[in-house]
C-alpha cells in the first residue's frame, strides 16, 4: 500500500499512478488530513483492502505534496552506517546517537529549496513513519508499529551545525525546506525486504551517495526499541534513520549546494525526491 | 497584560484572580484555541484594551493548564548563566548553545511528572513566547516581536543527556511531563524591567536555584536575533532561555528528583508552576 498527498488530501496511490481520495472513496469515515491518517492507521489498513479496483483515476506524480505535514516528533540518527562514521571521523557509536528536526523544515517531494547560506549538504535518508504509539517496545515487534516508510533528506548546513562548544545538529538541518520528505509512504508488506533497501542521491545527474539500509549500525527494529524506551513514540513521527557516506562536507575538496543545482534522492521501491535548489530572497 | 488557559480554552486574567474567556467575550472573533491566539496577537492586544471590567468573573489558579499547548518550534538555551556554565564545567559560548524539546513534553503547571529514571533535574528557566513571525531581527527590536514570558522547567534526565558519543539534550530534556510551562504568559509591558527578573526553584519547600535573568549571558533580544537570523521563528514559538546555577546533577553529593517530591518553579511577576513528582507506572 502506498500513500500520498495530493492537494493537501491523503490518497491511497499505485506504482502505476493510479489513486483513490481517501476520504472521498471512504464516505468521510477516514481523515483527508494526511498527518491525522496514522491515528487511524489500522482502519486504513482494513479500509485499503476492499478498495475496488474502479474508483482509481490517473494521478500525476508531478502532484504529490509531503505525506507526513505535522508529525509530532521528527527523531533523527547520527552515524547510522559504518563507512559515514569513518568518512565524519567518529567511531560508530554504541547506542544510537539522535537529534531532532523541527517538522516546520519539512517540505515536498518537488519543492525548491531556498538556500542563503554557503555550506549546505545533503544526506540521503530511509525515513520511517510511525502507525501505532510505541512504548517500550521490543525490535522484534516494532516493524507492527510502523506504518510505512519513505525517502527523506537530511539537508545539513555545515557551518552552523559546528558553531560554538557543542554540535548544533538540531538547527543546522532544521532550517526551512531542510527535510525533503516523499513522495509517498510505502508499507513495509511491499517489500522483499525492508531492512535491505538500496538508497542514494545525487546532484546535477550526478550519484553522490549510493548504499543499501542493510549497512545500517542500528536496524529499524532497534532504532524503535530505543527510542521507544526513552519516551513514547506517537502515530505519524518520523525516523530520519541517518545517511551512509558520501556526504559533501568530508569530500576533497568539499562540495557543496548551490543556487541552480537539482538535487535528487531515492529510496529503492519508494521513489525519488526532485528539489531544486534555489537562493533565498532577503527580505 | 496576562493569558492563561482554562479548560482547554485562552482567558485574559488578571494578577488579582479575574478573568475573561477570551473566544466568549470576543464574540468569536478570537480564537478560543490558546495556542492559535498567537496567530492573531495584534488583535489580541488590541481587543484587550478595551475589555469593561465587568466582564470579569473570579478563576481558581490551580486550574490553570498549559498555556501553549502546541508551539511549532521549541528553542532551549545551554549555558545561559556564567555560574551554571561554571558548576557544569563548560566556558561560557561565544554564541548561544541552542538545542530543542519536542512540543510532546510540554505540560501544565499544575500536573503531575511521572518520572522512571534516576537522575532527573531540575532547570528553572524563563521562557520566553513569540508574538510575531521573526527573521533577521536585531537585539534592539527583538521585544516587539515577543507576545510574553512565562515560567518553565526544563527538566532533564542527566543519564540520557550523557548516553553516547555526543550529548543528548534534546531526548534528556524530551521525556514525557519534562516542560512544565505556566502559569500564564505575561506582556513584557507588566514589568518594570523584563531584562531582569528575579527566578528560582525548590524542592520540597528548599530553595536549589535562585538567581535573576540580569545574568545571561545572552540577554533575550541577543537570543531573538541570532536564533531568527538562523531561521524564522512562528507566532507561539518558545525559546527556554538556560538555566542559572544550582541543579542538582553537580552538587556533592547529587540530588535528583524522586517519587513524593513536589517541585516549584517562579520567575517574580509571572507566578508559580507547582508540580509534584510522581512514579512512572510500567504499562
Amino acid at each position: 500500500m502506498r500513500i500520498g498527498c495530493i492537494g493537501g488530501r491523503a490518497w491511497l496511490v499505485t506504482a502505476e499512478g493510479q489513486g483513490v481520495d481517501i476520504a472521498a472513496a471512504s464516505g468521510g469515515t477516514l481523515p483527508g488530513d494526511p498527518q491525522a491518517l496514522y491515528e487511524k492507521w489500522d482502519d486504513v489498513c482494513a479500509w485499503a483492502r476492499d478498495v475496488p479496483a474502479d474508483s482509481y483515476a490517473p494521478v500525476d506524480p508531478a502532484t504529490f505534496e509531503l505525506p507526513v505535514p505535522r508529525p509530532r516528533q521528527v527523531f533523527a540518527i547520527g552515524a547510522n552506517y559504518r563507512a559515514h562514521a569513518a568518512e565524519a571521523g567518529v567511531e560508530p557509536p554504541e547506542q544510537p546517537v539522535i537529534f531532532t528536526k523541527f517538522p516546520s523544515c519539512l517540505t515536498g517531494p518537488n519543492d525548491a529549496v531556498a538556500i542563503r547560506h554557503a555550506r549546505v549538504d545533503w544526506e540521503v535518508e530511509l525515513v520511517v513513519v510511525m502507525g501505532r504509539e510505541a512504548r517500550d517496545i521490543r525490535a522484534a515487534d516494532a516493524w507492527d508499529h510502523v506504518a510505512g516508510l519513505s525517502v527523506g533528506q537530511d539537508i545539513s548546513e555545515r557551518s552552523i551545525q559546528r558553531l560554538g562548544p557543542m554540535p548544533q545538529f538540531s538547527m543546522a538541518k532544521s532550517l526551512p525546506g531542510f527535510g525533503p520528505v516523499g513522495p509517498v509512504v510505502v508499507t513495509p508488506d511491499e517489500f522483499d525486504d525492508p531492512d535491505d533497501l538500496g538508497l542514494g542521491c545525487a546532484v546535477n545527474g550526478v550519484t553522490m551517495q549510493q548504499s543499501r539500509t542493510g549497512d545500517f549500525i542500528f536496524s529499524v527494529g532497534a532504532l524503535v526499541e530505543y527510542i521507544s524506551h526513552l519516551m513514547p513514540m506517537y502515530p505519524g513521527d518520523l525516523i530520519f534513520t541517518g545517511t551512509p557516506e558520501g556526504v559533501g562536507a568530508t569530500r576533497k575538496p568539499p562540495i557543496f549546494l548551490k543556487p541552480g543545482d537539482v538535487l535528487t534522492t531515492w529510496v529503492d521501491g519508494i521513489g525519488t525526491l526532485t528539489n531544486p535548489i534555489t537562493e533565498e530572497q532577503s527580505q
